[in-house]
Order: structure tokens, then C-alpha cells, then sequence
């Protein structure tokens, strides 16, 4: 059951290492608070490989990368993979600058992540890319749909094959895969998108999960991604007429921090494919 | 009508490419989205010229400058105006720091730019600078007030046309000019002052204004300062007494979030000079 | 009275230059509005000195640094000594690699801190660290409780003594000591914890408290510690049970905006030892 993990979560208390974005960082660090684990960013070269190593997860954010930053995420991912910690890719962007794309298909060849997380053009964006994702099938539609879906299904499995990694595409309909087994998700609003930053967070949340729950790393991820369409459904609820975006926000941050196990087992809406 | 103004933001969702400060760069984007539009963040040189290809505009904010995101200026600048992209500069600090300044000064050299917008002691730095705004007299008061007011409209549109860009200073009284004509703006409230970065989200968001409205700038210009005014109007009608600054933010991204054109064509207090 | 500090912040307005991270720096400069000063941001070397010139106070904080920032905090902390600044110390990660404790030691011996602050192990670290701390006795326990707290005082009015800085140290008992008197606070509460930055906003306030009150610079110190405790405590009694970290956050800063002297000084819990 996906309660357990995130009651896992608050036992533990998982020491996160973030390499991500300064646009929604200050979120991502209140995401890891509200689940119950615990945040230290640090992109600095000369600094990453320390701190690293007392953490138990890597979450790496390409959102605003830069010549430092990047150096960094190197770093930090070979000494990671070292210790063998969760290693989280989040490869924000990637397609829309030759940056973007080449440094996560050059991070996939260097470094062995435990799950990489984006929207479906991102992750396309990889599939047909080149090194170790080369010869994956991107030919899929560009949106999740119940029409799409069965297509979506078998390349979301067949690039975790090829990567080695848990995959997960987030958007209308979510989908968490390994190669034999993807789970398809239907919580989640369509106005968490005019929020920024839900998918940054769900990645630091994610990680956390996986680090918690070392022997489940395909139901962690699936746990984080239903938390975090549920506290979007949860926060919905609450919101008045006057409210807006920037309220929402709280109010899912606030229902991350609410949320226990039993309320998680009612309100996952998953299937298993 | 004002209002036209941002039912074409939400009707056509610009993307807008943000250049500008971690401290405030959070309620940029999310102001961008809660008006309609989408942000994208990226300050590497690497990266910034693909990154504004894809965009209608260019939002440069120098507010925590450095080396690197200088350079980046200059490349996403020149970029944008080879596209004929909408480029807007928020030169923060001009003239609190020779860098602030002479960058500041350079980029109005190199780079053409749709709007200018800043306080009346930043847009006075620039105006007795260098460059392409030589010669503007910029011995007007250091506060635009009823009293100062009819010389702060000669001031801003003489700069308009010496510089080719839209003025927009926004303050207790707010100008937006062409060389022609200047809208002077009393909406808002001086708690606004008390919150960090609404003069950042209004140059996020009179960027996605204006890239919306390519063929009325002044008016679209004119719209976002009404609508950040009257959003921080709105916001405050809900605060109660335990309330203060960080829930007042809060409240005015929502009072944008919900802005449609009726309300902005009620609320808006303008006059034409 | 503590009450008094307060209000001379709210009259006088300072500002305060910060060199800080990016996780936390929105919710800094929103504090620092919050309690009436005023925040400017600036980490590019370049800039650093005319920036710190025009202000009262510096505050440094090593959360997130670079290579680049770690030069202007010299260039910085320099140019404040020069000109009598405050200059406060928050070694945040101290202890946690040893590019963040190197750089606290190394700000240490060339820049003469009016204050340190940070968590108990984080300056346990810089009293058994080298230089100008060599020789403090750090063997103090890993947190301030009731049953630490005599040799608590000890260790940190020791600590001021070698350094000649007031040292703070945060936890659920804080310590406020110069070499002679120390204030134990016990305002505040556990759920703090959970938000991110609490820590850092504190510092930024203790300096604008500081630039202030420059005649008592310790009880400003004791006066922002019992501030920010105070208005966890007040921030909490607004929250409903589907309140979680994220509108605490919102909370806790609008209880700083509407603080006065009296409420700080019937709510601040202390002795002086």
C-alpha cells in the first residue's frame, strides 16, 4: 500500500541534496519539510561532493542551469552513484535549448539515476536523444491521453528498460514506470499547472520517498507523484472564490504537510499496467 | 479599452524569457501565469540564445547581476531584437552601484528596447547617463507628486523619444509614455511598498502584456500597471487584521489570477496627458 | 526594554545588505520589510562595495555559496569594517563540508563580525575551528536544553570573548551572550522547524535590529531572537488544522510586520544570565 511509504517518509526523515533551479527552490525545500524530510541545497563544484555524501538522496534540477552549476551536478552524481544513493534526474527544459538537452543526455551517460522525472516532451526529448537512450521509440503522441495511453504505456516501460531507471511523466494522466510495470495516475488538477513549480517540488518529494523506501523504489515514486496530485486535489477544496494561484500553492504545500497514510491509501487514484 | 488587453494575454499565453533576480524570481513567474502568461527563467550564456528564440519577449531585470548574467544580457538581448521580440529593461539599482549603472547604460547602447521600467530614481540615473539618453534633463523631482507632476510628464516623454522605448515609472503616481502621450496612473496602494519585488512581477507581466498586444505597447503598458495596481487594491480589501505583508503577496497574485477585462476596465484610474 | 528596539527599527529604517542564499532570500527580504528595514541583495564582487556603502548593515550567509560570492563576502565584510557597519555571520552547513567551514573560518580572521548566529553545531564547529576561535572549548552537547544549559553559557559567552562578536545560537533554548551577559530565550516553537529559513530570516533582522539600536547591540541581538520566537508563537494560534509549514511561513511574517514594542514586550520570554 502507497501509505506506507509516505509514512516511511516521516519516520526517517531522509536527508535530501538538491542541484535544482533558484526559480522554485524556496518551495522544493518546503515540499521536503512538509513531507517529512529534510533539505540542503548546495551547487557550488568544490562543495557538492561533501555534501553529498551525508545525504541520502540526490535530486538534480536542470531549470536554470549554468557553466558552474553543471560542473556541479557531475560532481555531485559520480560520488552519489559512489555511495549509492537515490539520484534523481529532473531534465527541466530539455528540447527547448541545445544546453538543456545535451547536458541531460550527457548526465544519463555519466551517471546511473534511480528515477528521472519530466513532462512528456522532455522525456521524448531524451528517449531519441543519443547515448544510452539511443534506439528508444519517441514516436509517441505528445500529450497523455486515455487515447494515447496504451502507446504511452509501452514507451514509458521500454525507456526504463533501456535507461535502468524509474520513469515518471507527469501531466493530465501521470505515468510511473519500470520496465515491466507502470502505474497510471489520475490524481492532480488541471490548475496545478498555472502554479510553478509543482513538478520541481514533486521531484525533491520523489527522491525523498526513494530514499525512505530503499526496496521499493518503483512504489516510492508512484507514492510521491499520487501525494502530490492528491494535496492539489485536498488544497482545491479549500480554496474561496477570491483565491488564486498564489494561495493554491500554500494550500498544497499545507496539504502535503497534512498528509498521512490512511488519507493517501483513500485518495491515490491509480492502475497498474 | 484596457480590459481587450489582458483577455488577449489570456487568450494568447506568451511566453516570456526572464533574465532577472533569485530574490523575487519565484513571484515572477507566478505572476506571469496567474495573468495568462507562461515564464520561462534561463541567465547562462550558453543557453539564453535558444531560450529566447522560442519566447515573444524578454524580460531583463539586473537585480542581483553578476559576470555571467551580464554576458547573458547582451546575448538573449541582441537575440530578441534580431526576432523583433518584445524586450523589456527593469534596470534595479541604477545608480546605487557604478555596475548597476553602466550596465544598465550599455544594454540601452546595444540592445533596442520596447520598455523601460523602473522607479523615478533609477529612470533619472539613466536618463543624466550615457549613451543614447544624453541630454535628457533629468532635473525633476525625485517623487512624482501632484506638485512635481507636470514636469515628471515632459521628463518621460522626452525620454520616450530620445530613447525609442516605452517609459513606465511607477511609484505613488505612476507614468507610462510614449514620446506623444503619457498615462498617469493612480492605482495601488503604498503598502505595496512593503512587499519585496512588485516592481519585478510588473515587468514580468507588462513584458506578456505587451507581447499579447504587439500593436497597441503603450496601452498594453498602460494595462499591466493599472492591473498590478488594482490587484494590490483588490488584495487589501481581504486583509484582515492579523494579516501583513507575506499574506498581502499572497493576495495580490490571486487579485491578478482572477483579473478579467471588465474589472480591469472599472477599476483602472488613468488619465491621458 | 526590548519593546524600544523594535520601534527604532520602524523609525529609522535600515538597510540592510545581504549576501545570502537563494533558497531562503525572498523570505529574507520580506522579513526585513516585515520589521521595517529594508533589504538590497548583491553577490557579484563587482557590485559589493558600492552596494554595502549605502547601507547600514551586512549580513552574510554562506547557505548557497559559489566561488563568486565567497569573493564578495571578503570584498564586502572589508568595505563594512571600514565603515563601521554591522556585519553579522550565519555559517549555515558549517561543519558540513569543508569548503563552508573553511569559508566561515577564513571570514572569521579577516572580517571583524558585529554578530555570529547560527544552530548550536554550526558554531561548535567555529569555536573548535582555527584561527581567531582556536582554543574555545566546544565540548558543549549537540543541543541547549535545560540539563546543557549552565555550561551552554559558558561555552558561548567564552566564544564571545575570543571572537569579540555576539554570538547567537538557535534551538528550542537560545542563547544571545556577549562575554558578560547572556540571554536565555525560550519564545518560539518546534514547528519552525519545519519551514524553511526561519534561521536566515532571523539574520537578516538581527542585523537591521542592530544597525538600529547600534548602542545596544546586544539586547537588539536578544530583541530579534525574542521577535522571531514571538511570532511563531502568535503566527501558530491563527493556524487551522489544514494549515500546514507553508502558511505558517505566510504567518509568522505577517506577526513580524504587525509586532510592536508592547506585544514584544509583554510576549518576549527571557532571563539573562
Amino acid at each position: 500500500m502507497l501509505g506506507e511509504i509516505i509514512e516511511n517518509v516521516r519516520k526517517n526523515k531522509p536527508l535530501v541534496h538538491n542541484i535544482t533551479n533558484y526559480v522554485t527552490v524556496n518551495d522544493v525545500a518546503n515540499v521536503l519539510l512538509a513531507c517529512g524530510g529534510s533539505p540542503i541545497m548546495s551547487d557550488e563544484p568544490e562543495d557538492v561532493e561533501d555534501i553529498t555524501s551525508i545525504c541520502g538522496g540526490l535530486n538534480i534540477n536542470i531549470g536554470t542551469l549554468n557553466q558552474s552549476s553543471i560542473k556541479a551536478m557531475y560532481i555531485a552524481g559520480k560520488r552519489a552513484n559512489e555511495l549509492k544513493h537515490i539520484v534523481l534526474l529532473d531534465p527541466v527544459g530539455a528540447g527547448a535549448s541545445a544546453l538543456r538537452t545535451n547536458t541531460a543526455l550527457g548526465l544519463m551517460e555519466k551517471i546511473s539515476f534511480t528515477t528521472i522525472r519530466g513532462n512528456i516532451s522532455e522525456i521524448k526529448t531524451l528517449a531519441s536523444g543519443s547515448g544510452t537512450t539511443k534506439g528508444v521509440d519517441a514516436d509517441v503522441a505528445d500529450e497523455v491521453t486515455e487515447e494515447s495511453l496504451d502507446s504511452a504505456v509501452r514507451f514509458v516501460k521500454e525507456l526504463s528498460d533501456k535507461t535502468g531507471s524509474v520513469i515518471a511523466i507527469t501531466g493530465a494522466i501521470d505515468l510511473v514506470a519500470d520496465k515491466e510495470k507502470c502505474y497510471v495516475i489520475r490524481n492532480g488538477r488541471g490548475e496545478m499547472g498555472r502554479i510553478t513549480g509543482t513538478g520541481c517540488q514533486l521531484s525533491g518529494m520523489l527522491t525523498a520517498f526513494q530514499v525512505a523506501n530503499p526496496d521499493r523504489l518503483l512504489e516510492a515514486a508512484a507514492a510521491a507523484v499520487c501525494t502530490m496530485g492528491l494535496a492539489g486535489e485536498i488544497g482545491f477544496k479549500y480554496m474561496m472564490d477570491t483565491d488564486g494561484n498564489s494561495t493554491y500553492r500554500n494550500r498544497i504545500i499545507d496539504a502535503i504537510y497534512n498528509m498521512d497514510g490512511e488519507t493517501l491509501n483513500k485518495g491515490a487514484k491509480f492502475e497498474i499496467r
